[in-house]
């Protein structure tokens, strides 16, 4: 199969929806719909003691993170048990049932291990969105049929073998030929969430300015729905909040729907709240009203 | 010469740089620049007190006011001496000539009246902004010979005597035409900043989509600099910073290069240099990273 190719182009004209679901509630990510925040916590990565307690089947603090994280404001949840020492399938079923007994918000399950995808995918109760699959033949050939089977949705990363490009047609290219093999595979563009890749401004300042020129074109050109790990684009910086919260109103003024991110943090949160008012996806402030009103009944009572 | 028109088209392809000075010092309002934060708080309006004081020849508020903003950050302040009751150009002198008797940046002179902006252009020391002209025939040949004899800036505001318009493109031409006739008076086009006017999204939820989009045509078709009033955009709603911040993020990435705010809100400043930062105007985050440091000295020594 390596090597196949779709020529026809893919765009969609209108703005897409994709419909992501827990048991019992479900969220959607769209051009006019508020932004979707998707709590980055339950992963090892960077968190060595998180890793270690859930390989020794000590599930606390991915219980705490997980109510803590739909409290705070998250609309879904990332979940990756990736750990050098561990049995990354087993541990990905564990943490995925636990918080799916915990909170009801669709999950984000994420890994990098096809057998730790499929032994999720089996268990988990309603639609998710799956955490990634990247533009390499080989993975598109494993990650989609599995996505198909599950009647899943999967973030799809604008890159290839040949690594990150810094030129955003690339990047859209990239992007094209993930959402046509999808649909080669019978996955409806709603269902391909496309991440733009943002890499830290602290390496190179053109960093971002290319992430949003990559968003604009997708946005422009395919209408599919986009997502991104907000937190790198101030990796090795200092003070990290408003530069993240920064970078979250420009990138949803160009075209980005959802995001892996810090939802506790309340810069961040404020920010995606404030840039879902200004851009007129919380019309008359109807939820930054009502957040404002929860928070003065909280103070008043504590 | 009323009805005069201009029609030829007046583009500029490469980025306008807008100079301003104070006695000693030079601020640059451009494209490939750091954003300009012109302190708000020097304006009666809203604020009673200040008026009263300044009528009666107390100025001690305006002083605590102009050294407050330039000790937070701000790179320009903005001087308004409306007042019912007061003498607006003899106010307006003496604001001006004590504000720049304090703090080392140049100002923004502003004032509705013809008299009270000749009075305090002649005493101003260096090169103001003048705030502002609208696009009527009759103010722009009151306004630009003033500007012109005084080598001063002005900014043009993108609405005219039908009102403010909800169409981008009226508003670019309403801008355009400013511009031509700054032109014909031998402004030149660097010399005119477009406010592309920010009204309040809790009124229409569409409001700021508008202003985006005017601040992107504006920056396409025509180049030059623009700054707003930002705090315009979150008036009547509650929690109003992290609005006026997201806004200003949003603005910045579309082409507004300076406003009129509250450089003393710790959320707002942080958002525009955040931006600076993210939209490669802060080049390896040199001046957030300084600050940073400025303030973890600062805490450290109270």
């Amino acid at each position: 199969m390596t090597g196949r190719k779709t020529t026809s182009p893919v765009t969609f004209p209108f703005p897409l929806q994709t419909i992501l679901e827990s048991k019992t509630k479900t969220v959607i990510i769209g051009h006019d719909a508020p932004f979707v925040m998707i709590g980055e916590k339950i992963n090892p990565s960077g968190r060595k003691k998180l890793g270690a307690e859930m390989a020794e089947g000590n599930f606390e603090r991915v219980k705490n993170d997980a109510r803590a994280q739909v409290a705070a404001g998250a609309h879904m949840l990332d979940v990756n048990a990736g750990y050098p020492m561990g049995d990354e399938p087993a541990m990905l079923v564990q943490a995925v049932q636990i918080v799916q007994s915990l909170v009801d918000v669709p999950l984000c399950i994420d890994s990098s291990v096809y057998e730790a995808l499929q032994a999720a995918l089996a268990v988990y109760q309603g639609k998710p969105l799956v955490n990634s699959v990247t533009s390499e033949d080989e993975r598109l050939e494993m990650i989609l049929p599995l996505i198909k089977k599950y009647n899943a949705a999967v973030i799809g990363m604008a890159n290839d073998e040949t690594g990150i490009s810094m030129d955003p047609e690339i990047r859209l290219s990239i992007a094209v030929k993930i959402v046509q093999r999808a649909a080669d595979y019978g996955i409806p563009p709603e269902n391909v969430v496309i991440d733009p890749l943002a890499l830290t401004v602290a390496a190179d300042p053109t960093a971002i300015q290319v992430t949003l020129e990559t968003i604009r074109l997708i946005r422009q050109e395919l209408g599919v729905n986009m997502m991104c790990g907000a937190g790198n684009t101030s990796f090795g910086l200092p003070n990290r909040a408003p530069l993240t919260a920064s970078y979250l109103s420009m990138a949803m003024y160009a075209g980005l729907t959802s995001a892996i991110t810090d939802a506790m943090n309340e810069t961040i949160r404020a920010a995606v709240m404030a840039s879902d008012v200004m851009l007129g996806h919380d019309a008359y402030a109807v939820n930054w009203i009502a957040d404002f009103r929860a928070k003065q009944k909280a103070a008043a009572t504590t």
